[in-house]
């Protein structure tokens, strides 16, 4: 697999952030999560100046041969209809996207029908959606690669040619949700059956079924005892490009904004093939799936926002967005103390 | 007391609004809390297309005469430094609305310092600071009359020049935590203890003795018992303006955005009034005052954020509105399943 060169954060400014921080006009910690998010990006960027260029929401499609096994209630089809939408506007990711001011890169990692091009879709298909985990690995080792090049490769791309420094990723890919429960209980430790929820809305025989089916998948797991092998087993195409993608943004030195369940998973993932990645992640959003919240405490993070969403195509990275400008502007505008005829209070 | 006329808000196209957001292309519920603000703006305004128009954050500012018996770390001079600071920029308020496109308007309900004129500061000022309510009343029947009268008339003024329909409140006044806790004692029935929280940053010591003060302050209370007496005995400038400004905005159909503990005790003190000014309100942050959570329960509402800010100023408000124009954007320009070729998901 492509190698990363993802640098943990040299913490060497942290006091001087922490200082320019708490000599702002506000009683000490009175900005709550605003000054922690401050300190992140400071960090990330290694200034006390920071400044987000040129966000982009970078969506990645695919299909699963596991819904096959009736874990979703969404139809296959959703999937490529919705890209197919998303390229037209007017769906969910649109009006957030147009609204905070992200350009939204719509990619066909491996949906299981032919998009036409000329709709500004980027084709990246490495296969007509994954296999069915249940009998065998989803992806080869070589689509693995395949899509961690190719989403490194995207990053790399908007990166160059932008100089974007903030990145979400989001997703559309029915059944999406079960591949990210495995990779949930493979790489937290964490039961199955706290793994599982209601993804599109199964009712609760629907989740029963998606558990059994889930179980088996996992004791019929016959790879090798690596977490690249578990990804590949288990993994989307989608997926496993959006872990190229967050890599190839860490070792850019960009912010990284996580999405809901599922990308958390990825990010989950990502972190187990390199740790540091986790330093260049703001988590935008803690949705209602059932288990988002464990799989965030195991991980040592906080969402910023908790709204219910559960629609996915990163919704809840770039609802995020605002709070995190608020975060860069406090630094950069508010004045000190020292400036200005305030007494300094607590 | 000035009369308003508040109507409750009319249900008859509630199941219009949501049959539109449910054929929008998202699983159903998946927007989760932006849905339910979509449809609460949609009854405000009485229409399926709402729009948010200049959106205003009126911060009023008044001094505080408990504050002499030590129940706050900020120094009484920070109210007139702070509302000074506002007027030139450079606060935590004024990040905040640049951002998000809120004119900020700046009100000296009742500064203890002659505010100079000419800095854009409106002058509504009804004395120099409450008198301490561990003695007597705080204000005057007709202090409390002139306060009422003014934030609505501050109102009135912003909606009638600008068209303003959207609109939050923030405030400024060393020592205000102090009302603030005892109107959620009176107003709701938690035991005191509960209600009272670090403002600026009391240490424990200091939390107790806030705490023996406003015991004593209740124990004393001598006037009638009429929600307007205890209004008046225990409440600021600013925050009795900020409640005619409540009751002005929602008898003009406008949608009230919630600040922190403050302004949310200053709502339940006006719901006390008029009940159905509750149906105008979004409230945007809950922050970690003790019991700002509990009063926010007592009163059926559910803050939009949670990132730990105290700053007050009607940060938290500003900061949710990003928030709400979701919704909104969502309603109007998401498409419905009918208009698409989309299959209905769940």
């Amino acid at each position: 697999m492509k190698e990363f060169n993802i640098h943990p954060i040299s913490r060497t400014i942290e006091a001087a952030i922490k200082d320019k921080i708490d000599n702002l006009t506000k009683p000490k910690g009175s900005l709550g999560r605003l000054e922690e998010i401050a300190e992140q990006i400071c960090l990330i960027q290694q200034t006390l100046n920071p400044t987000l260029r040129q966000p982009h929401n970078v969506l990645f499609a695919g299909d699963h041969g596991i819904i096959e096994e009736g874990v979703s209630v969404s139809p296959k089809e959703v999937t490529w209809q919705q890209l197919s939408h998303f390229s037209k506007g007017g769906a969910g990711i649109n009006f957030l996207c147009d609204q905070h001011g992200f350009k939204l890169i719509l990619v066909d990692a491996g949906v299981d029908y032919d998009i036409p091009s000329g709709h500004g879709i980027v084709d990246m298909k490495v296969g007509r959606g994954t296999r069915n985990f249940l009998h065998g690995p989803a992806m080869t080792e070589e689509e693995l690669t395949l899509c961690i090049e190719r989403g490194s490769k995207t990053v790399e791309e908007i990166h160059g040619a932008t100089g974007c420094n903030i990145i979400s990723f989001g997703e559309m890919g029915s059944g999406n949700t079960s591949p990210s429960a495995v990779w949930m209980h493979l790489f937290t430790g964490i039961p199955l059956e706290k793994c599982i929820g209601a993804g599109a809305g199964l009712d609760n025989a629907g989740i029963r079924h998606k558990y059994e089916v889930l179980s088996k998948a996992v004791a019929n797991y016959d790879g090798a005892d690596t977490v690249e092998a578990k990804i590949a087993w288990f993994g989307g195409f989608e997926m496993v490009m959006a872990i190229g993608g967050m890599l190839k943004a860490a070792e850019l030195g960009m912010t990284i904004i996580v999405d809901g369940f599922i990308m958390t998973s990825v990010m989950l993932a990502a972190s187990k093939l390199y740790p540091a990645v986790m330093e260049y992640a703001v988590f935008g959003h803690q949705g209602d799936e059932s288990g988002h919240k464990q799989m965030l405490e195991a991980m040592g993070a906080r969402a910023l926002l908790h709204l219910d969403l559960r629609l996915g195509e990163g919704s809840g990275a770039v609802c995020a967005y605002p709070i995190i400008e608020s975060a860069v502007r406090m630094i950069n505008r508010m004045d000190s103390f020292q400036s200005v005829n305030v007494t300094k209070y607590f």
